[in-house]
């Protein structure tokens, strides 16, 4: 009885879910810009509908009340998320939630521009309000979850996941990662270049072809553009974006894999809980293990790249005996390694230096370690130490080149290494599992990674608490081990 | 006191007003077809929230409480608008309000396939779940507003206009029509044919370029492709579309043409009162009449031709000496009558006919007179009636044309012709006041018309009360006159 009015409540939380998706989704493809500040303050409206909702006052009676009711596995795990929800919410303001909503909503619509004319100063204002509504709700979150401010933000994106377990892990990629780097830099082959233009309408089509084989659903999805890539929508109407470069096809390409890695994620949620707690993801970091596995473990792969390259050829009519565009170059280029400014560009091997960098500095800023006012030099300070790259006056790829910060979102940057790590340790699991998953990757048969990946990964929704699920998926606690040995295997050997 | 209460309250009606406007643009316009189930869900979600905030209990004592308080012109209209919504919507239980949200989102999916396929036996059901919870609407409106079912839902498109004044204005249109219709089919002449195919980026980019000449402004709207054109949106972000046909670009040009009057109408409503009932339109006839002000009032006329011909010309590339091409050949093409099946491409002269058809059978479908089974047949035989045409077997060209009743909008359609009608009232009145208005139209300087319909219509809101407003813009009440004096000048004479 309890547990049936929670869930009927849950219903009505995910219908506003859906709507903030999808005009989140709007605001970054569709919206003009006169109709930013009415829809920053819908958003607010709707954050804090959602608020009211999942903080109603018979919340605590009813999810006590419910503990003592017959369920079985699913609804449990459904209470837990339920409480965890509620918990953090509770903790929260109405204004401030509000405030806060609308504060990143007019700041990060500020920052597109801004980041275009690489102009800082007008947006640290509301960067500095935004991080202080931040503070705000660390501070608060952090009461109430009885974890420090930064540690209840993680907390926030991955269940499960805290700077206890970031710090050692970050502590042994920072000690292995620079000579790994060096070394490659003084063997590699330098690729063939991938001559341009590439017709936009051509580079749709192969990503859309592409995207469609390895599984994404079109009839519960879409794909467009919009000024930074990305994965919204809900599990049945999944909007996937990228952006393209006519000198290079490959970003985009590589770009649009990985946000359907998210999107196929999103589509094999538990379709049973679809509007309840439990049927979502099961934090930030399991989505980027999702996109990481599909671009990085899979996409970036020699069977993938066997299957791929016809196609890519195909796309641009491109000769076949061009040696520039034969697999060998392509996987070459694909696997380049080389310091830059830019994290999402960045290739696989220093993108970890990349959010070690951002790591630091969030922490930084949200214990008052750091101003806003400091923050481009303390950034270049980093990119010197970390990568021997400097940043000064440009901020636009330096601190101004993620929108995270600029839309609140602090904590969020150490899940993206964190699922490099459970991606390679998820699909090490599914090649002991599934011996020739190689061989039907290079024929394009993607059905036995993407069931291996339902079964395990995707229709467990929020059944385990957060980075639990790895120990289910793979027998194993979460560990280094594995993304280490892909990193070695395929940088180590600089004759490739 | 009372008042700012309830004005906080409209404000957050209004946010979650925006929110179903756009999903409802996005599900015509973006939305996969696999996420129909989930999105009719959401829309039913929030139309019960809307429904809750605009029914709270405290409502009707601080409407009382409000009249005491001491309110300048506009907040008096806003009170007035305010108890009119809150009257309509205390009528009706809240599961009432979600059960046809979700029945007609549902029924509306499924007619667009179905229509497709001309299969009319799929929708019935569901057209008639959707009309029995309409007529149940209406039946409670029709109680709470003191009016007969019918009028209590015209009453809620159009505020002031009921079946008294329908009933005589139809009559009298359709005493008229028939003569005029025969004498301009004997003896208009055959226009030359304006040969395709039409590129559809050359026709979007024609569309594009009068939209903003006209006054559309694209830093507050879009302009996007769906299968039926429509103007959505909120006024700071105004979503209009189109449909192109590639061997008729005229049919797409004006159908954008009518939207962007609703569009202007949307930009020019008072900002100041962005957030409030007061804000907004004064109703459907009076949004249908700037829509039809706008194409069939101005665009249609020789004066916008004349502006209109060379871009025409230079959008598909044509030489300026051929005779097709030429404004007469092109205005000839834009007044062309014919009988026809499709009320949407209808000439102007001829479409009343098709409104006061879908009048009759929507009264009696409302008033259990004629029931879904015999419609087809109902159909037919006032097609012949009115305009000598069969549609026997053709649902799609039939019953089957309109979204309208299948989206649960019984009471709408009598708009359309009101709409006309006012719209030749207000036209009368703006060249009464600019004598020199078409010649500044013929030199493409529409900075007149804007600022007299921007101060006398769109920028009013709904001070007035509905229909009044055309007294007060035009120093006349709502009559036909002007409309039959407009259609006899323009279809009147032979030799044009």
């Amino acid at each position: 009885m309890s547990y049936a009015r929670l869930s009927a409540r849950c219903r009505d939380v995910s219908h506003l879910d859906h709507a903030i998706e999808m005009l989140t989704w709007d605001e970054a493809v569709m919206m003009p810009r006169g109709g930013g500040a009415a829809r920053a303050d819908t958003m607010a409206a709707l954050a804090t509908l959602k608020h009211r909702l999942v903080t109603a006052p018979d919340t605590a009676d009813l999810l006590a009340a419910a503990q003592g009711e017959a369920l079985d596995e699913w609804q449990r795990a459904n209470i837990r998320e339920i409480e965890r929800r509620f918990t953090r919410a509770a903790a929260l303001p109405e204004q401030l939630v509000a405030a806060r909503s609308r504060a990143t909503v007019l700041c990060e619509q500020l920052w597109r521009d801004a980041r275009a004319r690489n102009d800082w100063q007008v947006v640290t204002a509301p960067l500095e309000e935004v991080l202080d509504l931040t503070r705000e709700v660390a501070d608060r979150l952090g009461v109430a979850r009885n974890l420090t401010p930064y540690d209840a933000l993680v907390d926030g994106y991955q269940s499960g996941l805290s700077t206890a377990d970031i710090d050692p892990l970050f502590a042994r990629l920072g000690a292995a990662l620079p000579e790994l780097i060096d070394r490659r830099l003084g063997t590699q082959g330098e690729p063939l270049p991938l001559q341009g233009p590439f017709a936009l309408d051509a580079q749709a089509r192969l990503s859309r072809d592409l995207m469609e084989r390895i599984g994404f659903d079109f009839e519960h999805g879409r794909f467009d553009v919009s000024h930074h890539p990305f994965c919204g929508g809900v599990a049945d109407d999944v909007r996937i974006t990228t952006r393209y470069d006519v000198e290079n096809f490959f970003s985009a390409l590589m770009a649009t894999l990985h946000e359907s890695g998210h999107g196929m994620y999103q589509q094999g949620l538990p379709s049973a809980w679809r509007e309840q707690p439990v049927g979502d993801a099961a934090g930030a970091a399991l989505h980027e293990s999702q996109s990481l596995l599909v671009e990085m473990q899979m996409c970036r792969g020699r069977p993938f790249l066997d299957f791929a390259t016809p196609f890519i050829r195909r796309a641009f009519a491109i000769r076949e005996s061009d040696p520039a565009w034969s697999t060998e170059n392509i996987e070459r280029t694909c696997l380049h390694v080389t310091r830059s400014l830019i994290r999402v560009d960045a290739d696989e091997l220093t993108y970890p230096l990349h959010i070690v960098l951002r790591y630091r500095l969030e922490r930084a800023l949200l214990e008052r370690k750091l101003t806003i006012a400091d923050l481009p030099e303390a950034w270049d300070a980093a990119m010197q130490e970390l990568l021997g790259l400097r940043t000064r006056d440009d901020y636009r790829d330096g601190c101004m080149q993620d929108v995270h910060w600029f839309a609140g979102l602090v904590g969020y940057f150490p899940c993206y290494t964190v699922g490099a790590v459970m991606a390679a340790q998820l699909f090490a699991a599914l090649r002991r599992e599934i011996p020739d998953v190689d061989n039907r990757i290079g024929h394009g048969d993607f059905a036995p990674v993407r069931a291996w990946l339902r079964s395990n990964v995707h229709g467990q929704g929020a059944k385990h608490a957060g980075v639990d699920l790895i120990q289910h998926a793979t027998g194993s606690p979460l560990s280094g081990d594995a993304y280490l040995d892909h990193l070695r295997a395929r940088y180590g050997d600089s004759m490739r």
